[in-house]
């Protein structure tokens, strides 16, 4: 495994600034070629993902989408949109689902992926 | 190692039903005999383990009672129980203490274990 | 690597207490020469770090240092420095700056540190 592997962990809403502020820190100090990273939300956390007349909620969405440009994967939990009514079909495009959230950061560590809790 | 290890750490009693759906979520996912879960309680989260005469404790000790009958080991920190003035002798069959939770953290990852902070 | 190896991650101020608990707790069950421990600051807990009149913080301060002089080594996050608005002259002589404290948290790991976030 070339330079480093980070998978960040979110499910809590408010933890949302700290976790991009992380990313872009972590990307500004090693460079965006030598590291892959991955956000995995779940929890209450997935709502965010979705837009709304917020804007707190435009300005975030706004930064995720730049740091999905930068090559940053954000991952929704499954089970965490379907426990939070949310309609798949409203995330937007940089939003990757995946069935358990949970799952994703055990097989990410497994492989030596780093795990960090904001 | 075959098949998934993690360990999942738990030290504020609010975070009780996020842990337990994660641990049911990876469960479902992988299929019981192909994941190793060790649940860590230290800090206020061993109080939880005590049953009480609240509804929504029972429903907790419940649902642990079923996991651990799915094989996950409850893990309770002896240090956060004399902490907390709580009676050995009141905790569950089904939890397991042992002397620093923190220990049993740090070698679980050591052997390869991911970890979990929900 | 001989012993065990663990960094600790702190970004909230109310997470002290319980952090510097678990430091004692490792270090009281492992004994002191066979773990070497680092505890990384970022976001609003580097402002714990600087000293004011406060009672409860400086008895924070004697428990991180006492610890210090154990071998833990505290790490201050320079980007939090800087968000907080803190002069890094008035930080204690026992806490190091990093550029960085989320590379730190990634570069330890991968170098098979474990990770615990209280």
């Amino acid at each position: 495994m070339e330079g480093f592997n980070v998978v960040f962990h979110i499910n809590e809403s408010i933890k949302w600034a700290m976790l991009l502020a992380n990313v872009s820190n972590l990307i500004k100090d090693l460079g965006q070629e030598n590291i892959v990273i991955k956000v995995v939300a779940n929890g209450a956390a997935v709502v965010d993902y979705i837009s709304n007349d917020n804007k707190d909620n435009n300005e975030l969405l706004n930064r995720i989408s730049e740091l999905w440009k930068l090559g940053v994967d954000f991952i929704a939990c499954k089970n965490s949109l379907v426990g939070n009514k949310i309609n798949e079909n409203l995330l937007p495009k940089f939003v990757t689902i995946v069935p358990a959230g949970v799952t994703e950061l055990v097989k990410r560590q497994s492989e030596g992926y780093s795990y960090i809790r904001p």
